[in-house]
Parts: C-alpha cells; structure tokens; sequence
C-alpha cells in the first residue's frame, strides 16, 4: 500500500544510492528517464541533487514545468529501467513503450510509476549556475510516498526480493540492495 | 592488489551508491568522516559532488587544503564508516580512534584508508555558492585506485562478502551491495 513519508525521512529514500526514473510533463507531454546521480541535499526542508543532461527530452519538461519526481523502481522493473535509460522520449509516449502504467502525484503535475516502491515530488530550485554548468537541479521534496511493504516508519526493509531496490553500475548492470547490517557504535 | 582505475571509468566506482569516507589534510593535521551524499556529476573529466557540512572539522581542513579523497569502505569496515560519522575529528587523530591503517595518495597529501576497496583522489573546483549554500563541493577526480579484487576492467565484482561495499541508510543500519542483475535492452 501507498503511503505517505514524513518528509523530515524523505531523505532515506534515497540515502542508500539506489537508482531513480524521473518523470516531468508540461503542455500535454510526459516522459521518464533513468538517473543515477541523485543524492539527498538536505535534511528540512528536503532537497535532493540529480543530474538531468541538457540533451534530454526530460530536461526540457523540467525546464518548462519546474518541477519533476523521482520514483524508486525495484528489481521487478530493472528491465524498464534499463530502457528508459536507453531510449530517448520525445514522438512516441515512452511509458507505453516502457509498458508501465502511472498514477497522479499528489502535489505536482506529473506523472508517477506504478511498481516502483517510493515516488518525491519535486519543485525546482532557480539555480542558474548549477543547471548550466553541471547539468545539476536542485530541488525540494515537497511530497513522498512509499510502498509500506519495503518502506515504513523511515526504514527500508527489503523481504520480497523483487521489491529490493537497484544500484546501476554501467552497460545494464545492476546490483539489488542486499543484506542489511546493524552496527552498533563501539 | 591496489591498481590505477581508468579516469574515464572513474565514475561508476561511485555510480552504485556506496557510502564514502573522505579523507583530508592540511597544516599537519588530518581526518576522516562518513559521507553518503556523494555522487558522480561528470565522466570526463570526472567529477564528483558531495556534501561536507559546514560544522565540521574535515570541512576546515577541504577549506585550507582544496583537496579531499573519497574512500570505499566495504563490510569489514562497517563498524570504522560508522563511527566515522558518529565522532567528531579535531583534538585527538581519529584514524587512531577508529582503529584504520592509512597509506599516502598518489596526487594529493591526503591519507588514504587500508581497507578500503577504492579511492578517488579530488580537487575541488572553486564554487563559492555551492559551498556556501548547500555544503556541497565540486570537485575533479584526479586519481583512482580500486583492490583489483572487487573492481577491474571498470567493473565491480564482488565475491567475497567482507569485500562488498556498504550503503547506509541511517541509525546505524546499512544494506551491503547485493546480487549482480544483468539486464539486456528487450
């Protein structure tokens, strides 16, 4: 089941590494795009930091809307995910090519993936320097879900193992989020 | 075995999301602390973001020096990456406290840590507001190593389990780099 985050835990969402599809839309377009350099920026208010090329259809939505969300897909959409990091979006509807399905965010315009286990949605920060320079958007979460069956109470807990998150190396590797370990400070 | 890692490879020693420890140094002094928000921001030449608090010793020393190095703790160095980023550094040497060996970088005079399993040694690129408003550093990758082991060819491979690398969540609970996934475009 959906549930919201707390947003000072948002970050945990993505405190692990794992990778993103981001999705955007404006004027009546849509379209998602793998990412793996994302990472939080911030704990209150939330802020996260990924790298949106200027060569991307997603980077023109971005532009124009201000806003996107990043979705955690899982082990059952690593071959989506693949994809979407393959492929360009632009003429053809790129989730219907994916073949995944989508549901409404709950505070911005754009689109979320069904499967994937958490979504943040995301408004923009005007920083001129790091999109130009860097390709960087910063932006905060004003938004967060999860599904509570891997995620609760600020805790990933990877049972099912094709819900566990995915880490992308290069070249269509992915490694999964293994075994978790607890360490106590000495 | 420590052997150099291509620079054009050198970011997908970070591309999975491992935790980091960054190493610093400057007017004799050293440290080391914890790092998870860090990522890749370019291939070639290869950059990197992360995060270094502004109330932080390593901080002072990134300041003073324009230099740090991101190490890649793997399982067997779980407990020294959390109290890595439980103590604070500054009086007392806390490679001593937490127990890590240390080994001289090839380009810069920044500690390196035995044990790890890679190591990105950077320069910082001068980025007032970035530092300012959001503790986070640009910096070059000017040198990698990884422990042939795990990392060769541009490639992680892990095998044995004290190798693999750590992802954190919070609270002392890490995940481990799990199952390789080899995904072909359909």
């Amino acid at each position: 089941m959906r549930v919201p985050v707390e947003l000072s835990k948002a970050y945990r969402v993505l405190n692990h590494g794992p990778v993103t599809l981001v999705t955007s839309a404006a004027g009546g377009r849509r379209n998602i795009m793998a990412a793996s350099w994302a990472m939080p920026l911030d704990f209150s208010p939330p802020k996260v930091a990924v790298v949106i090329d200027a060569n991307t259809y997603t980077r023109q939505l971005v532009d124009a809307s201000g806003v996107f969300a990043l979705n955690i897909p899982c082990r059952n959409l690593a071959q989506a995910t693949l994809q979407a990091g393959s492929i360009s979006g632009g003429a053809a509807d790129k989730f219907a090519a994916l073949g995944v399905s989508t549901f409404a965010a709950e505070k911005i315009e754009v689109p979320l993936v069904e499967g994937c286990v958490a979504w943040l949605e995301c408004r923009v920060l005007a920083e001129p320097h790091n999109q130009e320079r860097h390709d960087l958007f910063v932006a905060e979460v004003i938004h967060a879900q999860a599904d509570d069956r891997v995620f609760s109470r600020g805790r990933w807990k990877f049972e099912d193992d094709g819900l566990r998150t995915l880490h992308y190396l290069a070249g269509g590797s992915f490694f999964v989020t293994g075994e978790s370990l607890d360490v106590k400070i000495a």
